[in-house]
C-alpha cells in the first residue's frame, strides 16, 4: 500500500515540476476555469437564461472544446465552429423544407440518404490534406451539425428559433473564449513558433561546438564535464523532432491576428523553411556525432594537424548560426553576418588545404572527414537561411 | 470565371485521386455514414425513442465525434468518453447533493468553485505526458460533463434519470461505433503500423542502394534512369517524417484487441525502438546524399579502387535490411539472417583493407568515406534490430 501512495506522489510531484517548469500551463488551467465560470453565470442571471434556454448549455460545450492552449489554434477552432455550424444548419434546413414538402411518406428517407451522403462526403474531405490542415474540426462540427439539425428538425418543429438561439450561444461562447485566451496571459502560437526556431538555432550551435569539442578533446583542453556535453548533444536531437511542433504552431500561427512585434502577414512560411534548414544540419550532426562514438582510434599526429582548424570551423559556424540566431530574434538584418560567413569560409578552406598537406601515412581520416562534409554542408546551409531572413 | 471552375476542377480531381490511392478512405467515410444512419434510427423507431428521450441527440454527438480512422483510436475515444462521462457523472452528483445539502444560498458559490477547480485540474492533466498520451480526449469529456451536470443540475432536479439516460446512450453509440469500425472493413492501427515499420525498412534498402549506386554510376554500368532513383531518395525522406505517424499508431494500437497476426499483448513498443533504428540509418544516408550531391570531383583512380567493395558493402546491408523487413512480415525468426550480416561485416572489412592500400597521393577520399561510417552505423543498427526481433 505505501508503494501506491509513493508511486501517486511521485507522480504528482512529477506533475507539480511541469507546470513549475513552464507556469503558463497553470495560467493556461485557470484560464479554462475562468471561461468555464464566465460562462456559467449564464445559467444564473435570469434574463440572460431567459433568453438562451437550455440551449446555454452549448454555450458550455463550446468553451471546454474550443478552448486550447494557444490563440491561434483557439481562433481557428473557434472560428471553424461557427462556420461549420451555420453551414450544416442553412444546409439542414433546405434539406428539412425539401422534406416536408416532398410529404409524410418520402420525408424520413430523403433525410435518411442526406444525412448519410453528406457525413460521407465531409468525413471524405478531412482526409483533403489542404482541408485537413485548416478545417478538420469545422467538417465534424458539420457532420455533428447536420445530423443534428436534421433528425431533430423530424421531431422539433421549431426549427429556425432553435437554430437562432444556437449559432447565438455558440457565439457567445467562441468570443468569450477568444477574449479569455486573448486577454489573459496570451500565448501566441506565433511567438511559440519565433522562440522555438530561436531555441533550436541556439542549440545546434552548442551541439556543434560540443560534439567537435568532444572529438578533438585530447588536444583542445579538457573538455566540459561529461553531464554538460551530454546535454548539448541532446539538444540536436530535440531538434530533429521538433517538426511536427514546428508545423502545428505554424499552422495556427496564421490565424492570429497582430501582435507584439509580429504583424499579420508576418510570413510564417519561412519559418518552416529556416526549420528544415536546421533539421538538415542536426541531421549532419548526428553523423558527427556517431563517428565521436565509435571507437576508431585516431593518430596523435593527424589529430594535431587538423584539430586546430576543425575547431575553428566550427566555432565559425557556431558563431554565424548565433548571429542567425539573433538576426531572427530582433528580426533586423545583421551588419556583421556577411564578415562572419566570410571567416567561416575561409576557415573551411584552410581546412582542406590542411587535409592536402596531410602527412599521406595513415588513413583515419575517416573519423575526421565528416566534420569537413558537415561543416560545408553548414555553409551552403548557412547561406541559404541569410537568404532567406528578410522577415 | 472558367479559372474558378478550373480551379475547383482540379481540387476535386486531386481529393478523387486521393481516394482512388487508398480506397479504404471510401470504406471509412461509408462506415461513418452507416454508423449515422443506425443511430438514427433510434430517432425513427417509436419504443426506442422513448426509452432515450431527448437525450437521443447524445448517441449522434457521440457517434460523429468518437469515430475514427482506426479501430484502436476509436477504442481509445470511446473508452475515454465512457470513462469520462461516468466520472465525471458521480463527482457532480456527489457535489450537488453537498451542496443541496448546505442550503440554498451557498449551492451556487460551492457549485461555481467545484466547477472552477476541477475544469483547472482536469486542464492541468492534459498537460501531463503519461495522461495526455492516453486519456486526453477522457480529460476534456470529464470537464465537459461535469460542467453541464453540476451547471444544469442546478435548474433540473431529475439528475439520477438524466445520468442514467444520458450514460446509457453514450454506451449504445460508443458501442455501435466499435461494432462498425471494427466489422466493416476495419482498419487496424497494429497493422498499419506493422506495414509502415515494413515498408520503411524497403525503402531504406531502396534508398541505399539507389544511393550508391548513383554514387558509383560512373563506374557501376549506366545506372537508373533519373526519376526512379529520385523517388528512391525521396524514400528516404519519408522515413525521416515517420517518427510521429509511428508514434500515433503505436499508441492506439495498444488499445485495439487481439486481431488477425497479432496477440492481444504484441509488443508494439518495439515496433517504435525498431522505427527508431530505421530513422538513425536514414539520417546516416542523408549524410551519404549531402556526398553525393556535393561537387568535388573523385579521380578514377581511387574510384576504381573502391567501388565494387562498396558497392558489395551496400548491397549486402540492403538484403540485411530486406531479410528484417522479411522476419518482421513473417514474424519468423529468419535462419539466413546470421550468414547475410556475417556476409555484409566481411564485406566492410574488406572494404576497410581496400582503404588501407590506397594510392595515397590524392586527398578526396573526403566523399568516399561516409559510405563507410554510413555502412559501419548500419552494422550496428541491424544487429541490434535482429537481437530486437523476436515477436
Amino acid at each position: 500500500e505505501s508503494f501506491l501512495v509513493k508511486k501517486v506522489w511521485r507522480f504528482l510531484k512529477k506533475a507539480w515540476d511541469l507546470g513549475v517548469d513552464d507556469p503558463r500551463i497553470f495560467f493556461h488551467c485557470l484560464k479554462v476555469g475562468i471561461a468555464l465560470s464566465i460562462v456559467s453565470l449564464f445559467y444564473y442571471m435570469r434574463p440572460l437564461y431567459d433568453g438562451f434556454g437550455g440551449n446555454a448549455m452549448w454555450a458550455v460545450m463550446t468553451v471546454v472544446v474550443v478552448f486550447e492552449n494557444n490563440v491561434g489554434a483557439s481562433v481557428c477552432k473557434c472560428l471553424n465552429r461557427i462556420c461549420g455550424t451555420s453551414l450544416a444548419g442553412s444546409l439542414a434546413f433546405c434539406v428539412h423544407y425539401l422534406a416536408s414538402k416532398s410529404g409524410h411518406k418520402f420525408e424520413p428517407f430523403i433525410v435518411g440518404t442526406s444525412v448519410f451522403l453528406l457525413a460521407s462526403v465531409a468525413t471524405f474531405s478531412r482526409f483533403i490534406p489542404s482541408v485537413k490542415a485548416r478545417f478538420d474540426y469545422g467538417a465534424m462540427i458539420f457532420i455533428l451539425t447536420f445530423s443534428l439539425v436534421s433528425l431533430s428538425g423530424y421531431r422539433v418543429d421549431e426549427l429556425l428559433d432553435m437554430a437562432h438561439e444556437r449559432i447565438s450561444t455558440i457565439i457567445v461562447g467562441t468570443s468569450l473564449c477568444i477574449l479569455v485566451s486573448m486577454l489573459i496571459c496570451p500565448i501566441w502560437a506565433g511567438g511559440e513558433l519565433h522562440a522555438l526556431i530561436n531555441r533550436n538555432m541556439d542549440k545546434l550551435a552548442n551541439s556543434l561546438e560540443g560534439c567537435t569539442g568532444e572529438f578533438f578533446k585530447s588536444n583542445g583542453g579538457l573538455g566540459e564535464s561529461n553531464k554538460e556535453s551530454n546535454e548539448k548533444l541532446l539538444g540536436f536531437k530535440c531538434i530533429l523532432a521538433s517538426k511536427a511542433n514546428e508545423e502545428t504552431m505554424a499552422k495556427f500561427a496564421l490565424w492570429e491576428p497582430a501582435h507584439g512585434q509580429f504583424n499579420y502577414k508576418h510570413p510564417w512560411k519561412q519559418y518552416l523553411k529556416i526549420g528544415a534548414s536546421i533539421r538538415s544540419c542536426a541531421y549532419c550532426l548526428e553523423a558527427l556525432n556517431a563517428c565521436i562514438n565509435s571507437d576508431h582510434k585516431i593518430p596523435e599526429s593527424i589529430m594535431k594537424h587538423v584539430s586546430d582548424t576543425c575547431l575553428r570551423v566550427s566555432s565559425n559556424a557556431s558563431s554565424v548560426i548565433r548571429e542567425l540566431a539573433e538576426t531572427i530574434k530582433t528580426m533586423k538584418r545583421s551588419s556583421t553576418i556577411d564578415v562572419l560567413v566570410g571567416e567561416m569560409n575561409s576557415s573551411v578552406q584552410e581546412l582542406q588545404e590542411d587535409l592536402k598537406s596531410l602527412p599521406q601515412n595513415e588513413t583515419p581520416i575517416i573519423d575526421m572527414i565528416p566534420v569537413l562534409t558537415c561543416v560545408s554542408l553548414l555553409i551552403e546551409i548557412a547561406n541559404r537561411v541569410e537568404a532567406i531572413v528578410d522577415a
